[in-house]
């Protein structure tokens, strides 16, 4: 069953900053809120000059979004750990065969990792990028997940790949509806610069461009957060998610084995657990002799940090239930939301109040 | 050796909204920057005008202070995890000990658990709270850890005790210089209020009042902000104090076993590595005969969120070194603050932002 979010053409994410906002709540029609709302450097002004209270509403710009009934109270959700390899091909057919595999154990939305059509390298992402905007064989991994989607009529999250557009390239992660259609597209917003002499030096920027938007999509199985790898170590970006009325937050992600076992599961329960929401998250498997060695470890994280699941480092589809009753249920104990101090920090999301018509 | 931070009354807390704001930059003089930054909401505007860059600087509203030179480049700090008895004299005498013992093992700095004078329990808090502004009999928890301070030439985050003011109560922090004077004072802001049918309920609002500010205190070992408890689980805080420059977070803190396990050792670790600082806990040893059981567990986390030493659940005094060359070190390989999208979200730190002249 679906609730009554958004009505939206199917192939744009949820909340983009050109879009008008839409109030949800439960049951009750959507209806923009332009009209009934101060501007938001009205708001902000008038919120700070009242100290008295301790204004957990406003501790989010614009105000939390309530968290809206799901369109499944639970269902499974698979992590495919897919080793990649040079042969993109074979990477494409391994990738269709294991979400094949998940959709048989009952998987309902397919999660892949991060760059798992192409060797994690700035020399491969522009020979294995894919114009997504293209058809048929000009992107062969796009066209796979959406053909996967709707013959298998299940939500595809699919990991991320290297995206062509004009003369720029993305880490760009795809949702695909059960019906095959692009339901929304993030673009990898943090990239990954970082030099640890000695140990590991990489850096994104050289050959990606950045996305300029977060990305919530609306699916069968909920409101849908993604983040790509290093986008899951900024906490804001969870807290913006958790705001826009996420379910889960998605992050296919290739932490190296310097920073994986310090922070890959850190960062996963520190997400879940602060915003009180489901997390998960789907790495290749590690190849040793790669020139990027991946961490392994996809993980799925209950509402209050809790790891319900996690794979080892070979690869592996983990197949594991996700029970929104749970999120629920922790709220209820400890209602974090409640407890938020508005009238000391406050957390902006910048296109939503863009959108309330600044 | 200090560096040149702000001239201010030893006895206030390093900011609050009612003092200026001083621009801090290594080996430079402080100046109030109020003349040369537009209004905060014109600055919000204009900022939120400009969509085609990154804008890191501004997810922090108002931009994130250097993070000054600290005082020292090293140091020991203990976690003194006590026993916590219904006897008031013997928690102060037992307290005043294990400082001194911390003292004689090197630490130039000495953190104590919450609520240590006291049972941890709301019908405990009214008996065992003291008027801290008071002197000598009716503040002996107070007075003994100023003294201590002194004699030892050490600074001392107290922990916290049950403060009363007028017809209020609050689970305050004092933090004393080396020379046994007040330095700050930080009263818990997130109270816990908490119900998990059969596994505990507790609602410390029912006797307790929420204090109404963040407090970052500057001492002779670096600038610190300081939590208690509850307050770890808002990410908001520690973004705050990061952003204003501090070196250390300090929560004296009494997780329960029901969220110990799960919980205390993944807010801390979190804190450190999404701000990139130090952060050390401090909890009372386990009673398992007490109304309310400890986890236990105090901790010293290191900047990229690596735990460096962590008590068990017994009484214990772990003494560590702090090394804040490793928060550069963190910070050059891997510039989090750089890569932040003020493009996309914000966190505003209210009072700072007021104290600009709204």
């Amino acid at each position: 069953m679906r609730s009554g979010f958004a009505i939206r053409p199917s192939s744009a994410p949820l909340l983009t900053a050109d879009q008008p906002l839409l109030r949800r709540s439960r049951g009750t029609i959507n209806r923009p809120i332009r009209a009934t709302t101060p501007s938001p450097c009205l708001r902000l002004t008038t919120a700070l000059a009242v100290r008295s209270d301790f204004q957990p509403d406003e501790a989010r710009v614009p105000a939390a979004l309530q968290l809206p009934v799901p369109p499944v109270s639970n269902f499974k959700i698979a992590l495919c750990q897919l080793l990649v390899t040079p042969d993109k091909e074979r990477n494409i057919a391994r990738a269709r065969k294991a979400i094949e595999e998940a959709a048989g154990r009952g998987a309902q939305l397919v999660l892949l990792p991060e760059i798992w059509n192409s060797p994690y390298s700035n020399d491969n992402f522009p020979v294995y990028a894919e114009d997504i905007e293209g058809v048929g064989d000009a992107a062969p991994s796009f066209s796979m997940l959406s053909e996967a989607a709707r013959s298998l009529q299940i939500t595809i999250i699919g990991g991320s790949i290297p995206e062509r557009s004009g003369d720029r390239l993305y880490n760009t992660c795809c949702v695909f509806g059960t019906d095959g259609k692009l339901l929304g597209k993030h673009r990898k917003i943090h990239l990954f610069d970082i030099d640890i002499p000695g140990e590991i030096s990489f850096k994104e920027s050289n050959t990606l461009t950045a996305g300029k938007d977060a990305t919530i999509v609306d699916t069968d199985v909920g409101h849908i957060g993604i983040g790509i790898c290093h986008d899951i170590r900024f906490p804001e970006l969870a807290m913006l998610y958790a705001a826009r009325g996420a379910h889960l937050l998605c992050y296919p992600g290739a932490f190296n084995i310097t920073t994986g076992s310090l922070l890959w599961e850190l960062m996963q329960r520190a997400r879940a657990a602060d915003n009180q929401l489901f997390v998960a998250t789907c790495s290749p498997a590690r190849d040793t002799g790669a020139c990027y060695i991946a961490w392994g470890h996809s993980t799925l994280v209950g509402p209050i940090g809790e790891v319900i699941a996690m794979a080892d480092h070979e690869e592996a589809i983990i197949v594991e239930e996700v029970n929104y009753s749970l999120t629920e249920l922790r709220r209820s104990h400890l209602p974090l939301e409640q407890q938020r101090r508005g009238d000391l920090y406050r957390l902006v999301d910048v296109h939503r109040l863009n959108s309330r018509g600044l």
